[in-house]
């Protein structure tokens, strides 16, 4: 009889569960996961430090309990997988209450062990109040810092540490942070990365400190953080620090189980989600997925995209069909009411990879000029000069840049040329954009340069 | 040597001799426009009358003077077109501010004349204050008269009447709506238009009258409005009447020169906006547009549009290359916070032209449910069955509508089908949408109901 066991019960693994017993109800499922909550909002962890709600429970989608009774899928917390026998198909689990070890088999597996925190080692790093962010549990104890400690450094200037730092000063704590790439949000281009900054330091003046890093950690007598030295010699107080120097996808069970790795370090799957071993299947953060601009395996790990893909294994766990075909880096952040956002690549990728492409980058306003709440927002837009296929999308600012990144990410997934995307009838009333909309001014600017050198 | 005429100069007309002097300064162009302010935002009006902005002024883009100046192109205005000699290419033209008349030869001539609101006979209309929002100087009446006038009954209930209620009402009028047919924004399908409905209510209860028409105006001994009774006997108190029973193209006068009308009533145009007769072209909400959903001749006119086809028709005006393939009939309007979009066509239309399509609706948020500004959005979303393409979406809700219609309007460019969409990589963050988005919900809801029936 078919027994489907999960290892890891986030976003995908849970997903996967709820879905492949929607399709198929007579599917036995045992979920293991090693933290105590399932099925939440990891991405939401910000927000709820930052105070915008006060119950984490509004995070969590089920609890264990629900889960079970609502799904018919058995959940066990607090379990750890540690090792997979990919030839006599079982995993061996130790259960972190009781100490036991026991073997678990399986006709079909799935893994779904996310990420972690990339942390490296940093000279004084035993001092107490060094934090990262993944988890509730690792919320909680921020939250209980927090109360007593108002300095706050935190190390690593992308997405994480940009929503901590709204969050860290929406609660009333003194913020710097510390990035070792010359800009902000690493992920963008350097003329939008400078435009953000410029809108953060509006609000929060001399808290970015790029080109520089973390040297040394420096604690009191009681082993409290008080001072960070970074390697240009400069000395910051702090008495908290969140390390938010990216995430690292959790395969080693799999690379160790022999479970074919991807380049990027996370587990290489086909479209069913499938690994290298035919009856076990990876997806979520732990899972490599194809950029389907570029075609190149990448490692994007994020909350909705774990949510697919959990939904398109849990129908094939059922033995239906359904596919992942792959991303385009369509990513959303904000910074109290500055927006970011993008997709497809940008000007880095694009000269990495060796495109020969135009770019654009168009400084305009959200809506008609004349309405009283009109803002400023740029996109910078990116085409390829050969195939003159758009390629990627990136934007900032106080108006509405999320709106227009999704107009781009469905260009980009229908392959369009920047022809094609001028012609795209965009809504218009004065209330939500200018009579042509700043996307289309950008691909009319692209087409412009496309023209002249093609 | 090249001379072109173009009758009509608020959106289409001076964007086309804008970007035709642009692509070749030599050409000598002229403007007759029987209006006195020219290049304009005619869409912002309702939001200068509802006192959004003080100064009319920020609604035009360019004076006479500066667009003389800046375009080298003459302008007259108060100059009205009276008739086209497609043969012997000339216009014969009045002054209306000396009543002198004169012959203007062309080589080419553009037609950019617009659309008017259509105003039926109804007794009792020659009672003062009754009033329809076209142009500026309409604009200006209606202001004067909301000095003294506080009781305003709306006669229509599409986006002019929508949006003009908005507008009257924050300038403390009392407003109601009468819509002849049987629910409000009747382009909207059913569901969406009671769902809107419910919204506008719970803040301005009994405002809307559907399913009513006007029998007749009474007005006072001196002549000014008092009271409306409708079709259905129920009288109305009024001091003041808007009539926005929707637009009709300008187009006898091309009509009169023998050039083709479409079945819509506008000038039939061909991609480069040239008419039937090869040196005279035609562009903004005078012309006719191709649906490129249905690729049924439409007439939807917009500013958007119009701004688009300028742009085309200077630059085939110029002697270049350029097209405009069509429209998907996208169309945004709000009122107050309550946002309301659409593209493609809606189960009304898809019925009418017969096609075998499936429809969902899903009400849900416009982010993640903690978030605690998150707002409920609903979407209707529309599928061929045969081809499983995507035929529409509408929207309404409080959360931000428009970005998710937009992201359809790119899909339906791209003539995706239902699977295509779910593959859509949408941005995700909590404040910005669900971990899956709505219109992707709405394209899971699709798919399941063709894999079904299909």
């Amino acid at each position: 009889m078919e027994h489907i066991v999960i290892i890891g019960a986030i976003a995908a693994g849970t997903k996967a569960a709820a879905k492949a017993k929607r399709e198929n109800p007579d599917l036995k499922i045992t979920i293991f996961s090693e933290d105590e909550y399932i099925s939440y909002s990891a991405c939401g962890l910000p927000f709820y430090i930052g105070g915008e709600f006060a119950d984490y429970k509004q995070l969590v989608e089920y609890t264990v309990e629900q889960f079970e009774k609502e799904m018919g899928v058995e959940v066990h917390t607090l379990h750890r997988v540690l090792s997979i026998d990919a030839e006599a198909n079982f995993v061996k689990v130790k259960n972190l209450k009781t100490g036991e070890i026991f073997n678990q088999s399986y006709t079909k597996l799935l893994i779904s062990t996310g990420a972690r925190p990339f942390v490296p080692k940093i000279p004084g790093d035993e001092a107490k109040n060094i934090f990262t962010i993944r988890t509730l549990e690792d919320a909680f104890k921020i939250m209980e810092a927090m109360k007593k400690y108002k300095k706050v450094v935190i190390i690593g200037g992308g997405y994480i540490g940009i929503e901590m730092f709204e969050a860290f000063a929406k609660q009333g704590l003194d913020v710097k942070i510390v990035e070792k790439q010359s800009q902000i949000m690493p992920v963008l281009d350097e003329d939008i990365a400078a435009s953000l900054k410029e809108m953060i330091e509006e609000k929060y003046p001399d808290s970015i400190i790029v080109s520089n890093s973390v040297k040394r950690f420096i604690a009191n007598e009681e082993g409290n953080l008080e001072k960070i030295e970074l390697e240009s010699g400069m000395m910051l107080d702090a008495d908290m620090v969140l390390l938010s120097l990216g995430v690292r996808p959790n395969s080693e069970i799999a690379k160790e189980a022999g479970i074919e790795i991807g380049p990027t370090g996370a587990i290489k799957v086909d479209k069913q989600m499938r690994t290298s071993v035919p009856n076990i299947f990876a997806a979520g953060d732990c899972a490599e997925k194809i950029n389907l601009v570029t075609n190149e395996p990448v490692w994007i790990p994020l909350g909705s995209t774990a949510n697919k893909e959990g939904r398109v294994v849990g129908t094939v766990l059922a033995g239906k069909e359904a596919q992942f075909d792959g991303i385009l880096a369509s990513a959303i952040t904000k910074f109290f009411d500055i927006k970011i956002s993008m997709t497809g690549i940008g000007e880095k990728t694009a000269k990495k990879l060796g495109y020969d492409f135009a770019a654009v980058n168009i400084h305009s306003k959200d809506k008609a000029g004349y309405m009283p709440d009109v803002k400023p927002i740029c996109i910078k837009m990116l085409a390829d000069k050969k195939t003159k296929r758009l390629l990627g999308a990136q934007g900032v600012g106080y108006g509405d840049i999320d709106k227009r990144i999704n107009i781009v990410a469905s260009a980009l997934s229908a392959k369009m040329n920047v022809k094609d995307f001028i012609n795209i009838d965009i809504t218009y009333a004065p209330p939500f954009s200018r009579v042509i909309d700043i996307t289309t001014t950008a691909a009319y600017a692209l087409d412009k340069i496309l023209e002249k050198e093609g």
